[in-house]
């Protein structure tokens, strides 16, 4: 059982910059992510783009903001869960939470704060009969250690960034890489498409298009695929079948906590502190609606703080908080580290 | 008179940032600022000191802070009226509003957004008899032009950062400096202290202590001072008069605008828009208050960026403004600068 202060579900912005709000507040954070890395949208769907309306970044890309995240709350030691679905929630007596994941985790809590964004990300998965049997057997929708494919056979199919990064990447590491689309034309950044073009040229990828994988062969596991190019079928010989199609957020499993939902999203009190019904769980970020609720970062970075401050209350009802800036106060990191702005000295002159 | 759509009272973070928010909605800002300067707290108080609760920013100086929003917001173009209060302000009866300095100067605006932080700064005068007589005329409390000072006789007072910061700047500027202290010890920044020290040392700077001005001699202008020093009393000629001892921020005229207050701040409807209880009015940042308000720069953001929205839909009310994300959608600015996000090409490999 893990057991910290702030339970918070979804490592996306919010949820990282959650972990350093309530770090000065003394506060300890383990974070839960369906994803195999921290950052949310950012990292997922955007990494290498530009955001332009982070206050005082007159640019950023997403995927920096998520390193400057992960090096400002490192003083304050989050723990993670990865690669995990939040799938249940239960309440104890004494109004402490209990969630467990998709795969048994449990995780102990006084509090709960929900940054689930748009949802849990889920691969949007390829109509082939049976393809569920082979999941974790050679399927994979999500690459979550490159490594698992050293020296194999892989077969890609996909047409945007994802499927042109991944094969660029397992290139490298793979014995061989195919890519299959279903149309001759792919979309993405153009470094990637000229990429892809090289490596086909030089024969360390090979391409199959227009074409689709239609069925999966195999007995315990991916031994080959059948391959439709217009009226022709065949079979090709693989390891590994990774379809890249995408991630679809659902808000999945949380939509039956007993929260109040409304339009995909968890109601919570804008006038306070962003509170669900339930006390004792806070929802934050893009996760959360109420009026006049927009789905930016900077937004979750405000409702994260506010939150922190009402847990707080909630934790140690008869303590008063006097808030102190960083500037003055520093930061006291719960790994021994001090960060502070240098004190004046008083001092005569002669 | 100066028409604008978003007339913002108060240059300090909150106020630079909203010119950004409003700028992704084609509306147009004008600051007002009591201070020479824009960056409010940030500028006025502890521009070299860190923040460290900047979201993605593990530390950064209050004045980086400032230059990295002005460089933000320049694309928006705002126009400024520094060093002059806003005083005054008249609600038409179209529903737009006119604001007047202290100098005169009238805005005119369909929305006014105070973001006056703890107030205008206003300069803590030291008791001596008829000072006021010679404000402007030889005695100034804020340095707003060094230049002014050039070749001239300058007397400074004080004994923190301000004066140990100017009396090093205007050694290089000013015929003489004579700094004067009631203490032998003075409270700054370590360089400053050591370098004050340093330019005493080779006589550019002449230090006087314990001592204090008691009174101000001249007739149209600053002529001379009388200086006491433990029994003794003497004058000292000089063109200028500089006592610096700190600003304080006081909410001054806007108290007086009809505008709910609640501990000197201004009440706000934070469930909604932060409007105030004066339709067309909105205080954002650390001027308003409402139930669990937090004074810190990163809520003033978020204050702002909702307020923008409010005051879109009161300027056009029958328009429906649908958000972009600023990386799918660009910005652009009234400059005629576009920044954008590389965009995917499609693109066949053949
Ligand atoms: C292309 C694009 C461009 C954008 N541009 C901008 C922009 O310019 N400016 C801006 O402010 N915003 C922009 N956004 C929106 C911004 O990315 C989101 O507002 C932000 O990511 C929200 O952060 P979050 O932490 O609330 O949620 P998310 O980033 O969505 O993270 C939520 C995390 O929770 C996890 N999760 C959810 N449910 C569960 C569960 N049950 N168990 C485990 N994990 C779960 C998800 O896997 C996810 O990783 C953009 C978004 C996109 C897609
Ligand atoms: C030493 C110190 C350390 C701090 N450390 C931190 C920190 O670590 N983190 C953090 O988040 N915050 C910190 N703060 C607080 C932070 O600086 C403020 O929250 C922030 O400056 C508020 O921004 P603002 O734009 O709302 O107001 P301000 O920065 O106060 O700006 C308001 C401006 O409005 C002007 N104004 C007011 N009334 C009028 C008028 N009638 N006419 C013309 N001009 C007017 C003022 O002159 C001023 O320039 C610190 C503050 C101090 C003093």
């Amino acid at each position: 059982m893990i057991k910290t202060d702030i339970l918070i579900i979804g490592a996306g912005p919010t949820g990282l910059f959650t972990v350093f709000e309530a770090g000065l507040l003394k506060l300890k954070c383990h974070l839960i992510d369906a994803l195999p890395q921290a950052g949310g949208q950012c990292s997922e769907i955007y990494p290498k783009k530009p955001i332009y309306d982070i206050p005082a970044f007159p640019e950023i890309l997403a995927g920096d903001l998520v390193d400057n995240l992960m090096k400002q709350i490192a003083p304050f030691q989050p723990g993670f869960t990865l690669g995990e679905r939040a799938e249940t929630i239960e309440k104890l007596d004494d109004g402490t939470f209990i969630v467990t994941t998709s795969k048994g985790t449990k995780h102990h809590a006084p509090i709960v704060a929900i940054a689930g964004g748009l949802g849990s990300f889920e691969p949007r998965k390829p109509p082939i009969p049976k393809i569920a049997n082979y999941e974790d057997k050679g399927v994979e929708y999500i690459i979550r250690d490159p490594e698992l494919y050293r020296n194999k056979r892989v077969i890609i199919s996909g047409g945007g960034d994802s499927a042109l990064d991944w094969s660029i990447f397992l290139a490298d590491v793979a014995e061989s890489v195919v890519l299959i689309h279903r149309r001759n034309e792919f979309r993405g950044a153009l470094d990637s498409v000229e990429k892809v073009q090289e490596l086909k040229d030089i024969g360390k990828i090979e391409l199959i298009t227009p074409a689709e994988v239609i069925e999966i062969i195999g007995k315990e596991k991916v031994q080959a695929v059948t391959i439709k190019r217009g009226e022709d079928e065949f079979d090709r010989a693989c390891d590994h079948f990774i379809p890249l199609f995408g991630l679809a957020p659902k808000l999945g499993p949380i939509a039956d906590w007993g929260l109040e939902i409304e339009k995909n999203a968890i109601k919570v009190d804008n006038s306070l502190d962003y509170m669900t019904n339930i006390p004792g769980i806070y929802a934050i970020g893009d996760v959360n609606t109420y009026p006049g609720k927009l789905k930016l970062i900077l937004c979750g970075f405000h409702e994260a703080t506010l939150m922190c401050q009402s847990a707080f209350q909630r934790i140690y009802p008869e303590k008063r908080y006097v808030m102190k800036y960083t500037t003055v106060g520093g930061v006291e990191g719960f790994d021994g580290t001090k960060k502070e702005a240098p004190k004046a000295v008083i001092k005569s002159i002669t």
